[in-house]
């Protein structure tokens, strides 16, 4: 019999089993990861509460084909590499061979298409399928989500070396640091003039999740003055302080006015030069606005899935306010390896210890997914080889 | 008994009547303007309306402070100038003469604040006093409004020498044409990455009035490829085919899904590249959201004034759509004397002579306002001194 | 026997003969073009001079490795497309079919190096391979320079749809107008604040051959105030005005000092605010910089191949003018598409049909490649089935 | 009789004296300054050596004009304040009261001739005018230069109010720091694909002396990765390790091939993303050229006065290259604040209280000046208040 691998699949909205699917034959420049580690992340929240509706209102607006495998956030070794024509690369040009320790950028594109063919580094893609959310999990090579044992790595899948210095609990970051290259893209918007992110400018970062904890490691790691966090768990924001913010505004105990006005005492008057949503609910957008200096600019990019409507007033919030506003899916393939080391380089400056919350085996993953859901949680990740 | 000059007052929302007021003595490094030409802008008429305010949300918001002598886009003639203390200089550092001929940037700034002090260009000043609008006709010098005889010109006030061989009712544009440095601006957030206005990037014009006008001028001016209008009045959509647009669309005639539906088969099935707004109603930003592509760029320029709310989704309309939008009040001071040579040197490519549809004497004012306000005249002006 | 294709070899330094070889067998995604039109550059005269040298200093540095069939500059019709596996599409996404006719890019790039991954739109690949430029002819599939019948188009060299209403003896202009996306290039520099090329802005071009007369061009095309050409062929200045230059300075017959002077009296006394290098020889750059205004862009494009030294003061010339210089190679393999289309669009603006000044058949090859040399040619062609 | 001030002149090259001068009366909008502490710079060393053209091929080139107080790092505290006319205002927009400890931008323009109406921040005015530079002893207010017990702080020269936890021997640094926003001033030429100053990239600062100390911390801060300082003295070279440089290379003691290669093998084979010259001597340009990577940033700044000349290839190091070479004269006005709560906000990671290694009080000021160039040294500066 085939040797087989064990993997949580999401049937459906709400309900998670355990299955196990064949190990597929690798096809040229395919490689076989055990994975060691999978982040659970917001999206698969929303998947599993059927919160399913991706980059509406463009060329790939999707829903979930359940069931899937979900798990995007990968750290694995390689187990076996198909380079019969030729060495497979990682993203940086350098070869993969067995043993490898890899992180998997989950955006797979086809690199031929209009999008690809003309946007840098952004999985715009309009054939993108996305590990963990794209694939169902009846197809082969089936194991396409990183809630599993062994994933199977396409030939186009990006994949980047582990420097060997960074532990592996640590290293499952680097797709959520590699998200926070939202603040490296506006140094493409940047000028003298009040364009962009400035040295010492102030940063808000509405959410203090994990996406949130990553904003505010790479502003301060870019040189960010203060840094406000805002969230409903002390516990985040007690994280937040740790990770380098310079104050936390609990929204179960602050209004809005408070939170608008805290923003503003910072900067004389002003409001802040960057504000990043990273909640993911439609009703912050307004408050992030409102806490925003004039010409300053707003990251939107919590919004990842489909979750309702907010309503603005185009002259006070848009054009008086001169904003600058961004909208941003996905991360770019070049953030994996600089994220990398600079989470080496970083080590003595961040506890990235305390990222990683809760470790689950493989068995347990639903009750990891719920866990995930709670205040006091970070990171919750699945440790697929680990005994319960 | 002083010399006297006439103005056209608008005492309240709906009320204009002409006056007259001493001229005044002038402090040094002030200009006495005749006024050869004022433009009727949008503004002016919500300001009839009572609609007043502006710059909500900011550290400059206001409130007409009726009674008012409205007018901001001014060409004038030096009749006296106070160069005491040395020359009194324009904004290119060319000294100004009696006899000059002049176009007004009607935003005065203080030059000494922390806005004036981190912004370029931009009259982002916290003590903004803009001509037309900001200043009582009660106080003096009374004459801080170019619907008049005669213009006060501060001494911080910049004025710039109008070329010889630029007619007057071509050259009251210039203040519309360095509004339309929005699109100038966009550079600044410009990669071959598909950010920005790019050589050949199909822009879509929403309004196609005097400031929609400019904007496809300037389109076309960039290099941009296909232009598109949209407006409810043919009359201004044959102007904008005149000006530049390759493609118009009668908003009366055609459905938001027909127009999103034409700007997508343009592009094919992407989207505009840029969308700017110039209509100056909140409801229609959804529709120019759903026209951009993917990472396309949204300038909200016309809703200068408050103007009510719009409902959208942040995923769909910004996260999703990476949309960058990009709030534009005002226009910069270094865009009025390369707009001129431009204007000069694109004669034989744009009808400007089609640009101002009618001229009222200073008498007939509220009939000229009125006027602009049906959808077959383009630019309405007063031309203070001529014979009704 | 196999049908057969001819072409012109240069098989060693001012050597150039016609010869045959076998109609290659394509391999999956490759297309056989039929050569209609391809232009001979200044790299090409270079080659037939033995100043081979080219990328000196960067990991691609190379030399010619004779025998070539030169001919970089490419339109063809599709004879035989090998699709397979799948469609073989355009740059753009679009299916390549028989018949069509297509521009060729001639950086082929493998797109898995570190470089292809870390920069975007330009072939800065480690494994570049350059039509016309890096192919031996002795080896198959020979056909790999443009001067010759047909050309093997590989299967990830990129090709572009020429439009049907672009006459090819215009189309063959697109790979030097895809190099003047410098200008493009240049927005990415923009601000404001007197960075990279804006609206009304001063350009000198130094050269005023077909690469100048493109950057002339697209000068004109982006909103360029006074253009500046200089050439040392009365003839070539001639075109240059023709295409859009306001001035032009013969240098034989002009100082060095006065064309300073002319480009700074345009400027009044501050000099120009972008200088591109067309010329190709390292003397002229020390005049370039001179004309260039404090904080002006200087385009370092035309020394593709090396050419010997040039002399500056680093206080003067780079610190103190406080200069911007960008060495620009190549061109974005997104320039084709929009630069036809601009063509297309512009065809009432500019004389497209002087640009190509010769046309030979390819028995006439070194006839041609030594009338090119001549000051009083513009572009020189070879239409390989013209009867000579 | 009037109470009078000690500075130290310099009446010619190689030659200072210690004069006094009456304390001036302060026109309107004037500051009295005690200095309390003044660097000695690298430019101050050149004026004591005879080697003062400045600006060359600028419309602000200049000759010192002996005799001068030099001195322009200056930090004082206000002992007079003319606010008769209105409030003092501070570069941020906050009054200036007597008592206050404040920063002075030395480098004080006009305001409204073209250049500084035309660009931001920094002092491209036609009249500029540098403290401890520019100013003659001889004439009233005589005490225009650092190297004072007081300092006359001219109604448009920008001060900066100095934090109060930063003590003077550290925020006598600003000027230099502001001088490493030629760091900053990279982010307007950043894009993702390769441009400009990344998160992660390498950077070599040629010369470990006090401007290029302040580049290192600067790029530590923005979040460079690895950091490779070069310099001929082991002390200078182990400060730069001390303040974040993770390569230090001896050049007494290395060849330029040694050095190049091995900035190439800390970037696999491609050199550095950005060099930055801060040594001041012309040879040194092409050795930073060959360490660059292609499409590498080498900002040219330590040349402030004219050194000499420099042969380079304009295909090998320019074109070839793809360069980007920015000269920066100067720091912009808006760096001052920014940087020095930046420095207080890293206090814990920059040991800045070694910057400054030797104090002299005014009468050993030409001792200091001898001192300061020996390679034992970091920032020299002059105490005027110190006792000897």
């Amino acid at each position: 019999m085939a040797p087989m691998a064990r993997a949580a699949v999401m049937i459906r909205p709400g309900k998670i089993e355990i299955q196990e699917f064949p190990l597929p034959r690798l096809e040229d420049g395919a490689i076989l990861l055990r994975v060691e580690m999978c982040g659970i992340c917001g999206t698969d929240k929303h998947t599993w509460h059927g919160e399913t509706k991706q980059y509406a209102g463009t060329p790939t607006e999707s829903d979930t084909p359940y069931p899937i495998i979900p798990g995007h956030e990968i750290i694995g070794t390689a187990v076996e590499v198909n380079d019969r024509r030729g060495p497979r690369l990682d993203y940086d040009g350098e070869p993969v061979r067995v043993g490898d320790r890899l992180a998997l950028c989950p955006d797979v594109v086809c690199g031929a298409c209009y999008a690809c063919r003309h946007t840098f580094a952004y999985p715009w893609c309009e054939h993108l399928k996305g590990y963990g959310n794209a694939f169902t999990s009846t197809e082969p090579p089936h194991l396409l989500g990183g809630w599993a044992e062994y994933l199977y790595v396409l030939p186009n899948a990006f994949v980047y070396h582990v420097p060997e210095e960074l532990p592996t609990h640590i290293a499952v970051m680097v797709e959520l640091m590699a998200v926070s290259y939202n603040l490296d893209k506006l140094k493409e918007f940047f000028t003298l003039s009040g364009e962009g992110l400035a040295t010492g400018d102030t940063v808000v970062v509405q959410g203090a999740g994990p996406m949130g904890i990553c904003h505010i490691i790479k502003a301060r790691m870019m040189g960010a003055g203060d840094i406000v966090a805002t969230d409903l768990s002390d516990y985040r924001l007690s994280l937040a302080k740790a990770f380098g913010a310079d104050h936390v505004l609990n929204v179960t105990r602050t209004s809005e006015r408070e939170r608008v006005d805290l923003v503003r005492s910072l900067t004389p008057g002003r409001g802040a030069d960057v504000v990043v949503e990273c909640v993911g609910k439609a009703e912050v957008v307004v408050e992030g606005l409102e806490m925003l200096r004039k010409g300053g600019i707003y990251v939107e990019a919590g919004n990842f899935v489909e979750s309702g409507e907010v309503t603005l007033s185009p002259h006070r919030h848009l054009c008086a306010k001169n904003v600058r506003l961004i909208g941003m899916t996905n991360h770019p393939f070049t953030g994996y390896t600089p994220s990398m080391k600079m989470m080496l380089r970083t080590a003595h400056l961040f506890p990235y210890d305390r990222f990683v919350s809760h470790v689950f085996p493989l068995a347990q993953t639903e009750a990891a997914l719920l866990r995930s859901m709670e205040p006091d949680t970070m990171k919750v990740v699945i440790a697929p080889w680990a005994t319960g």
